[in-house]
């Protein structure tokens, strides 16, 4: 891999993952589908605003897909699309860095 | 892996990658060491007082390590330390999804 110039490509990977609270979205939707409020418990920090603004970048860019099940009361939920799953590897390799490298809280 | 449940560990590792700059200073030094000016070469959009914050916080975290060497004139040059080279891998995870997936600018 070249790493001896930018690449444009690259710039706007790290843009999208490393936005603030994306990357801990992403790492919960890994999981499976799921609601908002399960989301929301996962990263108790994050406000309902800042999630909801998160979900709609993330619809726009391909990354999350939102699943309307027509039920009584109507069921929501968010789900990985195939460019979001295959962020995968991403998320699984900082994860094992902090691992590595982070002192345990 | 277990996504399940939010990781500190985690939480503090995409903290520190994704932080703005952070992510394409650390692609830079994969190619190996470089002076002051190299770095900014290929982040010209970057002003010099944010590299200087980002290289002093990269230090504290043990992850660039600042080399002198007492040449007339003295050269100084920033460089990966393990903890830092230890990145390669989500830096590469990064670069591959962004090359499957973001189009061409």
């Amino acid at each position: 891999m070249d790493f001896s110039r930018m690449c444009p490509k690259y710039e706007s990977s790290i843009d999208i993952i490393g936005k603030k609270w994306t990357g801990l979205i992403i790492r919960v939707l890994l999981d499976g589908p799921k609601r908002f409020k399960d989301i929301k418990e996962q990263i108790p920090n994050m406000s309902d605003k800042m999630l909801t603004d998160r979900i709609k970048e993330l619809e726009g860019l391909d990354i999350i897909v939102r699943n309307v099940y027509p039920e009584t009361p109507v069921r929501i939920e968010y789900e990985l699309t195939p460019k979001g799953k295959d962020l995968r590897v991403v998320i699984e390799a900082i994860q094992a860095w902090g691992e590595r490298w982070m002192p345990a809280p």
